[in-house]
């Protein structure tokens, strides 16, 4: 059997971006990074050392650059749609560009009570995320959270599960729920409301995570994203990926005290992990 | 000469706790990690492997959990207070105890505008800090800010400095400042009003951040400084340490376009660090 | 249109393990961190809350601690087939299980020039990896490397490649080549010689890279997958994802110096990254 | 009480270089980070936003390149020395520069056997470093370890200590010892043969851990400290900063398994820290 290359795709990753629009009486701000990935016609440089075809990743940076210059980003969706569109249009042999491009999110600080013309402060570590998947036949367009850190202190019961001998774990009605929120949703038609879109989908997230009477990660997971494509026939498809932020009671006894519910240690590891996709048939 | 053992201390870092208070309309949560060390008289387990006098770190973790039970953490100075005072009343030969305790900081999340009563949204990577520096004559206790991320994107110049044969930097009256404050204040009595003191530092830190015409890192660190001592007899000393999160302005000649002061690269290494302690006579 | 629950799968990560094991003459040790995943019937936990099929991932922890117990670890391959077999075969609704098992590589303290009998040294990020894929009807095994971070300061060029508007990469005939290999490979039937396989692969990826006169990361890869196909036929398929650790020529011009090709800036991002599978027809 | 200016300093971090030297028959490669920070008369840029007396930190990244070039690093100790000595020389209102170089360490990449030439694989986390602190008066040089990670899996017991109500930690005679080491030892002349003496301190320090038959990590962190001082005259002083890197013995019976001290769980949080310093009468 004869080696050949199989799948193979490159670009670049991590380029940053603070983009400043100075209007009369405020400036806007964004953070952006970047990442880009193309497939196409490059078996020669892989088994030839022919470059021939290759556009360096490092020009893939300056693009980025030059695609944001004089045209301010405002949906992190619409701007890896143009750069993905750029790489297609430029570049004859390239067969696939993917554009991920996340969003840090920042706030205006607030003097007197009032949003601060030019002077921002970090919310942390939440991005919005807007994917452009694009090939000569078709374009998908992704939106997404990542980083967003929830906890809830009761509405949260995990019992009724398979027990075996190696389960330790006690039922219980009544634990701490606590997970950081990754979602990526695919939107039916490419050219979405995609702002709206995202501050809907979170405030649903957020409302969901809150209100619901949980009997797992699982069922919290379905009934987000069902509410979502419930809601938005823009959406075709949401993916989730919880990691469980598990919070211990701590066994006090020991120190001759009673913990009622009340004193917890969260851990990072080992966490539950719970992934699933909830779309339209 | 002989060798000798000289300063030495040791303790637990990162005992994580959550505590919830179950009120009958709402829950209240905290998230704190506590770091303690203590210092005395060890000579024997270090010189001899006589642990005699040893108080175990897996005690002291259990300690902040016993501490916790029953008694909810509002500012974390207190709980350092009261946890160093329990390592110097109950081991006569530890001669201080140092207790640093690092709030993470949620809020709650709204549904239909409202705060819910229930559950919670991590505000990112700013932590409020207590310390309490205990020893048998007295007691020291500082506030603190970690992680405090903020960027202005006009207000800012750099220029009149020295220039030597390495000096490269170009000078300019307008470019972005961003940041991570970290601060340390003392209390000039170690039972002031911290939760209180803590908002209104921060409040100030922020809006001199955003307001101040600055001239340089060194300048805006001074006046905030001055302006917390200046307003607040409770507060004897206040430091910082500011790494310069530097936003380089990408030069777009080379691709044939100009930048009007709008595209910039964000950069995590190489990074100023500006450190000072503003006090009084 | 309806909507259902689509991909869905779940489990424990970041099981984290020591192993010891305690000869007359000498102590073995392992440390590993496993990842479990497994599809199934799920379908009622996530819409009705109905747990009854779910294995809790606080089990799946036990059951990584329980089948380490009196059958020391060797190859992660080897642990991660006898994990993923278990679950498929206490648990007739699981139609598929995944476990990924990372081994932190240590190796003994010399004392006199002697390998020590029962203490260790890490020899820092690198990981070696197992994956077993098993479902009803096959298992699909792979090993793998990750975090192997290597850098050659001659041998590699870059140039022949795309100039556009946006290109300002010189072209370059001697440049430094950095990176962290992650790799894994799938093998032709699923009982090989684990261990020495890794060995053998391990040992062509660092001497490809430091052998090759390299036109890009792209031919370094290919080159490097056909040698370990060439010389394994119990190898099927070898992928690559390699960031590209840029090292940039600092230009000394401005200062008054030269710099002959000597003084470089290593950076973090951005960076390029690479990936490719190199397979049999 | 007027406020004042008090303690300041500044500087650059994380400047990082790679420095090749290139031979006939092989090349040598170093790799750095450094830290930078000066004190001075920078009042005036404080309290004036007068910048007149301030060197950018720009310029110190510039000189970390500039004193480099044309003279490989050997010795990160001799680069600290070098580096403060200009700041002081060419400044005349800084009265005291701290220069801070780490060495992220590498080794040959061996082919059939032998080291190759210009090839190398890093050998992970563990840093030299190398500190001088030089005032117009005198001049402090030390040496140290970052990231060195050692386990033994036996030779290690912690009983005798103290129980109080809060105690729940069993004595144990047999028990895994982990830590990352950290120190810093001070020379008694700042011309001392650097390399050696940072080699065989690495090498004390690693086979006391590996040979002592520890009674708690103050024990063994102090008789490795006194090793030093009675081996060598040129080292005065050193000081150690370890984590306990807790293993836990897994309670596998409730799993119906017994534990012959074989399986762990490797844990981060919460972590012992035990700091000491060792020095002469």
């Amino acid at each position: 059997m004869a080696v050949v290359l199989g799948q193979n795709n490159y670009g670049k990753s991590r380029v940053r971006l603070v983009q400043v629009t100075r209007h009369k009486d405020r400036h806007d701000m964004k953070e952006l990074d970047v990442a880009i990935q193309v497939q196409g016609d490059f078996t020669a440089a892989h088994t030839k050392g022919d470059n021939a075809k290759v556009l360096p990743t490092d020009t893939m940076k300056n693009t980025v650059y030059a695609l944001a210059q004089g045209d301010p980003v405002v949906d992190p969706e619409a701007f890896a749609l143009k750069l993905s569109a750029h790489f297609l249009d430029t570049q004859a042999h390239i067969s696939e560009a993917r554009v991920e491009v996340r969003e840090h999110l920042w706030k205006r600080i607030a003097v007197n009570g009032k949003p601060h013309r030019h002077s921002f402060l970090s919310t942390g570590d939440e991005r919005r995320v807007g994917i452009a998947t694009r090939s000569r036949a078709s374009v998908a367009v992704e939106g997404g959270i990542d980083g967003l850190l929830v906890l809830k202190t009761t509405g949260s019961a995990f019992a009724g599960y398979i027990k075996d001998r190696y389960t330790t774990l006690p039922e219980t009605d009544d634990r701490i729920f606590s997970t950081v929120v990754a979602s990526r949703w695919r939107y039916a038609i490419p050219d979405s409301d995609f702002g709206v879109l995202w501050r809907e989908i979170r405030r649903i997230t957020l409302e969901t995570f809150a209100e619901h009477n949980s009997q797992s990660v699982q069922q919290t997971v379905y009934l987000t994203g069902k509410l979502v494509l419930d809601t938005f026939d823009a959406i075709s498809e949401i993916r989730f990926s919880l990691p469980n932020k598990h919070c211990l009671l701590v066994n006090l006894a020991p120190l001759g005290l009673e913990n009622h519910n009340e004193i917890f240690v969260p851990t990072d590891e080992p966490y539950g992990l719970i992934e699933a996709t909830i779309k339209r048939t």
